[in-house]
């Protein structure tokens, strides 16, 4: 693959997300309506790595992948709104607004949270064609988003537990990294990538995934709410366990840019198709700067 | 099908859901122990139904069938949990214990019930085998307890509506029969029954959903405690849209026994094989008694 400009294929991706999404909303009841004004804002970090992922291994038809991509996009959607709400961080802010229990309440809140989880289930399995390849996504998407992924680094992360590098790694490695590295799993699956592929894929992915939670939570600290579309400071002030406050701001940014190295060692090793890997690893690393 | 002795047979059926859904939790993480405290007790209606349906069905490997039956009480467990926490429905008491969120939390009650949903999803796509159908199983599943179907139930039952014949069906219909049919309609697509018995199938099991419903609503009122097992007379206080609510208790007792003619009707209508759900539907209606 040539060099290409990231920025602008982050752009272009998340364009095709995007409309994705606006195409499978906007019907049925008012359910929809709630559920998709949290949907409508959001890097689309998870899809375009599916997107990139199916690509790089020889996808052709980028359709085929885009209700996995916008059913990723969901899932993102739902955890955050629940992960939001007053019981859990009590967040009155995301991705630039209100957050969704500020505006509708508790109760729908947890209800457009549990009605998002469903409605990825429901794009990722349709149609009849890939039956093999769905399936084996759905399998692996809902095992690193549930309680042996996502689920418990979210219990994890608002248990009171020790500081410590060890829960430091299993909060981001359950929490993002796995979410993460599903994507671009899924992308290879659905491109039918050979299985041992498939999993180096995966692995390259733990990387880039631990990258990105670290930049995060260096973000956090050092970025700015307009910038970030929610509150900052807001780790520290809650005794939250973050990179920064197991291994200090140089520490963590030291730790960032090993897991950078590591992302793009293994992305390239597995040959120039996956050089776009390795400039979004780039890409993610910079946004510390 | 010979006669059979319909208590038995749900005995002998919740037996062999309650090993499965044991077999399926007691390794990985704390959060697994978390879920299975509200797992661990319920009348396994909708697994039974797959199993039943399957069989029916001609489905002859048991087997095959119980992470798909195993998937669906994960799922009416989480749906359970979440109906009770605080936000909602405030429920103190869930199948004769203390709710989730009394014993753990709200934070962990919302996180058990995420991790209930998504711990489903990986069960009934677990496997190479069968690929079509169970990627069939989990877009009906998804569908019907999504935002097209139970969540939006919710959001009805949970919202200030105008107590009506319509609000009442459209709740009943979405929170409680499209669930109790698609377990019918999961069990016989694992069988790989012909599409249009799948679909008279899904038919008659919103019938014996809205059975359901209608026998849950008029034991609210006439049921004790001890044998709800959750706090009866609950809805009355709350001001819920209830069957008896809407049509008074004679009125609603005489609408479930239609909906229970009309599920045997049709049940009936598919031949003998499907006496069974005959004797499902008579033993669901008699709970009124």
């Amino acid at each position: 693959m040539r060099n290409i400009d990231v920025t602008n294929y982050l752009a272009d991706k998340k364009a095709l997300v995007d409309a994705a999404l606006r195409r499978s909303f906007g019907k049925n009841n008012p359910l929809f309506d709630i559920m998709y004004y949290s949907v409508d804002s959001g890097k689309r970090i998870r899809p375009i790595l599916s997107i990139a992922s199916y690509e790089a291994n020889g996808g052709e038809d980028v359709e085929s992948i885009m209700d996995v991509a916008c059913g990723l996009e969901l899932i993102h959607t739902y955890s955050l709104i629940h992960d939001d709400l007053p019981a859990m961080d009590d967040d009155d802010l995301r991705r630039g607004k209100p957050s969704l229990h500020k505006k509708y309440g508790e109760a729908v809140a947890i209800l457009a949270g549990d009605g998002l989880f469903a409605y990825a289930f429901e794009l990722m399995s349709r149609g009849e064609d890939r039956a093999h390849e769905k399936l084996a996504v759905v399998r692996a998407v809902s095992e690193a988003v549930g309680p042996a992924g996502v689920v418990y680094g979210q219990l994890l992360d608002i248990g009171r537990m020790e500081r410590s590098p060890k829960t430091l790694r299993d909060i981001h490695l359950n929490k993002t990294a796995r979410f993460i590295a599903v994507a671009v799993k899924a992308g290879a699956i659905m491109a039918r990538a050979a299985q041992p592929k498939v999993e180096r894929l995966y692995e390259a992915g733990l990387c880039l995934g631990m990258l990105f939670q670290y930049t995060d939570d260096i973000l956090d600290i050092v970025g700015e709410k307009h910038a970030l579309g929610k509150t900052p400071g807001k780790d520290e002030v809650s005794g939250k366990i973050t990179a920064p406050a197991v291994y200090g701001l140089d520490g963590a940014l030291f730790r960032a840019r090993r897991y950078a190295d590591l992302a793009r060692q293994r992305f390239g090793a597995l040959g120039a198709d996956f050089d776009v890997f390795c400039q979004i690893t780039d890409f993610v690393l910079r946004r510390t700067y």
